[in-house]
């Protein structure tokens, strides 16, 4: 393969942007070999070098623009500090923003940096490849998004630690068991209670929420089997006009109570209710989920089934942990935890 | 330095997670040279390689687990794909949440991956120089994040483009003129029209909101100069509680109007106020910003000033047509639009 010689800069002018420097091109213009360079922008004390080589070099790389490739100087140093995420499929709810906003916070604290990776149309093992190929410290799936296959492939690639949230258990991988069945179970059990028999779920049309939407409606179902209950499955979009349509067609239904997914399904369903004259509580309960402001700001206050996750300080020492000591690979049942704030709307 | 020979496994078996294999092991299980392998496993097609030793490197690579740099790749390839956009300081809220994911999904169509870098505690220059590590074909700054040295290291290392979304041109970069004034502007003339004098502003005292709160609060001072309109600024964290105790001051403040910054901020005051019976519209006329959903749930239903920014598919075709065309660079005036949605609460 012919060898592209580039020029060495004659003045301190950076080169054009489309000839990206290179080691070697602070090599040569600080008169070093390649390991010198490397040596000096990658602080090994293995070897020992004047500081007036030293000098050089910086001013090179300095002058030439020259930023080392982060894969390369993970590997040099051991491991990155990244922590790579996979990127939801669905826009992030208030939720899991803040979930994701404190997570961030307290790995920045203990010297990491949070990677989101965008969902690229790959899916399992390509997408997990190209996630390798960013040399993570560790990675961290929120959803049931690894097999131990991909596990494998990112520890090859020098990942010290795969962390899932995931609804069962992924081998070689810290795995904490989120149960969406619960919160389905919580809401059934308090409208059961209520008096309630003819119970509507809603489940969101949108694509990628179907991760959360099953589990909770299968909750339901196995909480009301045997007790005469019935449960309608009630399918509608996020947006005022879904809410509207599924309100006009409310007297074939026929429910007195129902679960809306989460607050912010409930929301636009109560006021879609009300406005065709149902009303709540006293003609059907409404009960939401993930406890989020919006719940007690409406009127009536909305009943949610709260959901507490490990908080970001908590999962950044987990893998904080989980880097240093390789080979300790948990499951944490129980890891989502559910519990029901009655307020005015059932 | 000693040079650390690695162990050729004698068996298929992949090394322990702690030995990352490097393309030198592939070459050596593969008895082939390095350069040879990197031929291959980047299907460089200037070098004729015959299809037993491609199969041989393949199967090398395979048992070894081995994954190539992003870094080094997109180097060789001439560039990645990677577009990188810093993520917030603060928890997104709904409408950057949508934006994102829509933009992931348009850049993704045309072959990009959104990587969102976190916050990690480093800023300016340092910050910038850990995204160029990642060797990003572009970068999209959605916030006043940049400056045009930053530009300079991001194309140094290979960004072929730079788009900032900022109040101000970034020299080197295509930059999205959002001049967050103008929602500002439009709360205060529809409220000023509405016969309302004593105006109050809603800043939010959450970190990295005044990037849009500031300019929100002189949009809003601008538009009253001269006018004998009085402008009052009112703290408010996004909770009930400090809702609750904004309006139990209420009658301390003496206004008869508020621009809550935005919806998020709005609907907790609407519901304090009205619980400490101040009645919105007849004694305060409320606008939010942002036009969100729950902006159409409350009673009185909220006047917004919405907002519209480039959507995906034109942010997403611009990334694309600035990586495809260096030295286009372009100042787009206006890029942030506002209207004023006028419902029941003013």
């Amino acid at each position: 393969m012919p060898y592209v010689m580039v020029q060495i800069p004659r003045t301190p002018v950076p080169p054009a942007p489309r000839s990206v420097p290179t080691s070697a091109d602070v090599a040569r213009l600080a008169g070093v070999s390649r390991a010198t360079v490397s040596y000096v922008l990658n602080n090994t004390s293995a070897v020992r070098i004047s500081e007036p080589t030293r000098h050089r070099v910086h001013e090179a790389a300095r002058e030439l623009g020259y930023v080392p490739h982060a894969a390369a100087r993970s590997l040099r140093a051991g491991h990155s500090r990244m922590v790579l995420m996979p990127s939801p499929t669905v826009a992030a709810g208030p939720l899991y923003s803040q979930f994701v906003h404190d997570l961030q916070q307290s790995l920045s604290h203990l010297g990491y940096t949070v990677v989101q990776y965008g969902a690229s149309g790959m899916s399992g093992q390509e997408a997990v490849r190209a996630w390798a190929e960013l040399r993570p410290v560790a990675v961290l799936v929120p959803g049931n998004g690894i097999s131990a296959e991909g596990v494998a492939v990112l520890k090859r690639a020098g990942a010290k630690a795969v962390v899932a949230l995931a609804a069962e258990h992924v081998p070689g991988a810290h795995t904490l068991i989120l149960d969406h069945s619960d919160v389905g179970r919580l809401a059934a059990r308090h409208l059961y209670e209520r008096g309630r028999r003819r119970i509507g779920v809603v489940v969101p049309v949108e694509r990628g929420m179907d991760m959360f939407s099953t589990p909770r409606l299968a909750g339901v179902r196995a909480e009301l089997a045997g007790t005469g209950a019935e449960v309608t499955e009630l399918r509608m979009a996020h947006t005022e006009e879904s809410a509207v349509e599924l309100a006009a067609r409310w007297p074939d239904f026929g429910l007195d109570g129902v679960f809306a997914y989460n607050d912010e399904y409930a929301l636009p369903l109560l006021r879609a209710l009300q406005d065709t004259g149902v009303r709540v509580p006293e003609d059907v309960s409404l009960v939401g989920a993930d406890d989020l402001l919006i719940a007690r700001l409406s009127r009536p206050r909305l009943t949610s089934v709260a959901i507490r996750i490990p908080g970001g300080p908590d999962l950044a020492d987990l893998v904080d942990r989980a880097v240093h000591a390789p080979g300790t690979e948990a499951e944490y049942a129980d890891a989502i935890q559910v519990a029901l704030v009655t307020r005015e709307s059932s």
